[in-house]
């Protein structure tokens, strides 16, 4: 797959998906949405991409979904035939695009920073909160903007973001609809980091580089699995069973040997295994749609 | 229904909810009760009630259940008469109070706003855990003081207090049944903000101003009850399913089209649906006890 | 049973259980978890416990798992031997052994204070998540390492973490397995107070002896069992069904009588129920895996 939308290159262990219609303010549109989700599976496969970083290009994030067909913007009865197949639930409706974005990323394998580097609003605030770790330029600015363009807050944000920000904080940015600054996402915890723009993306890349300089792959994936779904699971027993069963597997497996081994003998571990040969079929998935 | 230990008053496109026994702290009763659940009955039935804020009168929120009949306060065995019909549990307990009151408050269709003016003990911190946003006055106070009483934490909060503040802060306050100043709740998040006793109101009516006048009152409810409910989901699909079928609906709707249009055109929107008349069948609600 | 692990000693209402094996910077062996089990046990059968205070001897709090095994110290296939019965699931699968541990805490009748010493790495820390609030001495360090041992998050902390301090701060450190100092650990939520190493202990008791010195102890059993669980429920409803029905029944008890009393004649309560004998059967329990 070609990308028009989106930029992807890999080095150092790092896969950047960088939003790429500088133009539009990187606004999101359908062809964008089927980019993104060929770049997590690209890099979910990709045994050289420990980590994904996601941007935008030029001054902006993502300004959200892409308004060029105005008032009929979200009419998708109008519109049905942009959807079919898999992006519509049994009864027609079509899933939500941002949705699918959103629900590709929290299974990725790999873990995902957001480096925010200008506006990201709409979609392009709610497709960053299954991302590990959103870090934000100082001149970056947010807005759950949906009730006041009519419609609701989608991409499965209804359940990331109270989770990530508290309810209270979550209902005081969507039911206001406001924008606001970086300073005001840290302080209410939506960034974990905020930097100077021209630092950003070293940032983002220097905790990616701590991540693949020091981790098993596989155990990285395993742990990003168990983490988000058991954020969703609702008793920690469920957790316990299925920990149990990828330590009993894991612990016995080449990693975990060189894992204590390194670390015994103090030298930098260098782990055998691989994502896509060795990831035990133990670590646990959603149940799709 | 008339109400005498509340008071009940629309302005501007809010309501604002009055705890009115000044005398006695606006201690909660059975009365109180009825009446607040009846109160947001109608917030939700009037178009006119886009916010709704709660604020107790005098010098106290609320000082919790009243004392008034001694150690029985809390005996619902000795007085089943209180109770009946669907205030009880199908083998005869009582249903909570508190819960009732703070179960309707988390259904409402209109984002609620605690001004918390004064003390606010047992149920009368506990009503206020559905609210979305809590706003304190300096010389507020807090406990979750049924430790002390012998009795347990009530009004659902075993659900909504380690959602809100965390189950470490949670457990802080309820196992020492700790009485706690402003500071120690902003600290903690339990309250948002925190504003001289004198500017208290204003700063409700401010953050109510601002939903009211920029957003679709039909968007908001939507949005409500999908971050609630989203709270309680188990799996981000169930909220991507939920909001896939609200996307469908509002998106093709007036308020959407509006919206988006007013955006493009810098202007404010007038958004033409009515909660009362357009809200959607797919706006999901909370199974019922 | 005999402790050749922990220790353990009661006084002035609190049980201080010390893991204790400072040569080896108390790192943890299939002993200590039988230990730490077996303690829990005996603080919740014992009306004179009101608290348990949990720290380590010497200059670790716990350093993780014994490693003395080497590469192999993971490998539960090569040593079934060391586990059956309770042990292990259905399947043959053992049981993660800090994940016993962590389970037995959560359903502790008895509120749980950490205080944290010194290093808390690996199962060190993750055992610290189900008890109810953490302090750390100033120079304590943490470390989620698993993955830079080619293992995953142990001990349910894939339930327990992310709710602690949001999903995002668990992933950081998860996916990094870097090692962070207390006042990392007091930004990102992990511990409630960082204390200079000499004043530690007696800042746990402190806070240990404003529960047991102003609450019913049957009363903050419930509470505890009520808000651990209700951080898993689905719903608030379910919350509600708990607590009404424990409203019902301790509401009618005596020390909900005394604990009106004492308050209305303002002096301190003598609750006379005491948890091993008087505890509701309504006080909710995990399902056992």
């Amino acid at each position: 797959m070609t990308y028009t939308e989106i930029d992807y290159t890999v080095a150092d262990g790092i896969a950047t998906i960088t939003l790429d219609r500088p133009d539009r303010l990187n606004a999101f549109t359908l062809v964008m949405r089927g980019e993104l989700i060929d770049a997590f599976d690209r890099a979910d496969a990709d045994d050289d991409v420990r980590v994904v970083v996601v941007t935008g290009r030029g001054r902006a994030f993502c300004a959200g979904a892409d308004l060029e067909r105005g008032g009929s913007t979200f009419d998708y009865k109008a519109a049905r035939d942009m959807f079919g197949g898999e992006d519509t639930f049994e009864d027609g409706a079509p899933r939500d695009g941002g949705g699918t974005v959103a629900l590709r990323i929290a299974r990725s394998l790999k873990p995902v920073i957001g480096a925010i580097n200008g506006p990201a609003v709409g979609v392009g605030v709610t497709m960053t909160l299954p991302m590990d770790i959103r870090l934000a330029a100082e001149g970056a600015r947010f807005g759950f903007v949906f009730t006041r363009r009519g419609i609701v807050t989608e991409a499965a944000s209804s359940w990331f973001l109270p989770r990530i920000v508290g309810i209270a904080q979550a209902m005081e940015w969507a039911a206001t609809g406001r924008v606001f600054d970086a300073q005001e996402a840290l302080r209410g915890r939506l960034v974990s980091y905020v930097h100077p723009a021209g630092e950003l993306l070293d940032a983002a890349y220097a905790l990616a580089g701590e991540i693949a300089a020091n981790t098993s792959a596989v155990a990285v994936a395993a742990v990003r699995r168990l983490m988000w779904s058991g954020l969703g699971a609702s008793s920690p027993w469920d957790a316990h069973r299925a920990d149990s069963r990828l330590m009993y597997t894991l612990g016995s497996a080449p990693d975990a040997a060189e894992g204590v081994t390194s670390f015994l003998e103090k030298r930098p571990a260098e782990f055998p295994m691989r994502v896509s040969r060795d990831l035990p079929a133990e670590v646990p998935d959603w149940p799709l749609p």
